[in-house]
């Protein structure tokens, strides 16, 4: 496990229109997308039935999300999500201060 | 949708041992105490099928996190998952530094 403290997590929680055609695909690609960006740490998802679900995604720094935020693609991702998939969506950017872990 | 910003976002990860017998009245025992303690924001949790979970839970301080983690209850309730229900935990203290909402 990489120690994170000092990194920067993205939390966002969002619940997904019922259908949401094209929505898996998009997500898979834009994992990929931003684990090949620059300041890439990490990232955890996970998604109810109901349709709610948490994605966290770990960067070296605000500037990286900055970057990643404006990649064409995600920007093209963004788009479509508010005015196709997302019914609604909560975001956090949070600085990371401690972190532990068992195992240690 | 609280304006979280400002407030400290407690990020738990973990993976349950297949079976955790007692594991799942407990943890609806701890959101009951853990929304009457002081500072205590919000928690939003999930679990996937093979036993991986996310629970994030808001605090007003980090002081208010210090108070939680030492209640008797929740001492216990730690003592167990560390000998009886978790197979890993990874856990991570958040500052809030920004937060948006679909709806606003």
């Amino acid at each position: 496990m990489v120690d994170r403290e000092g990194c920067i997590a993205v939390i966002f929680m969002s619940r997904l229109r019922d259908p949401a055609p094209g929505y898996a695909e998009t997500a898979e690609r834009m994992v990929e997308l931003a684990s090949s960006m620059p300041g890439f740490i990490g990232i955890r998802s996970m998604r109810d039935a109901d349709g709610s679900g948490i994605t966290i995604s770990w960067w070296r720094s605000e500037e990286d999300i900055a970057h990643w935020r404006e990649h064409p693609e995600h920007l093209e991702a963004q788009r479509r999500g508010q005015e196709e998939w997302y019914e609604s969506w909560h975001i956090e950017i949070c600085h990371v201060k401690k972190a532990q872990s068992f195992p240690p």
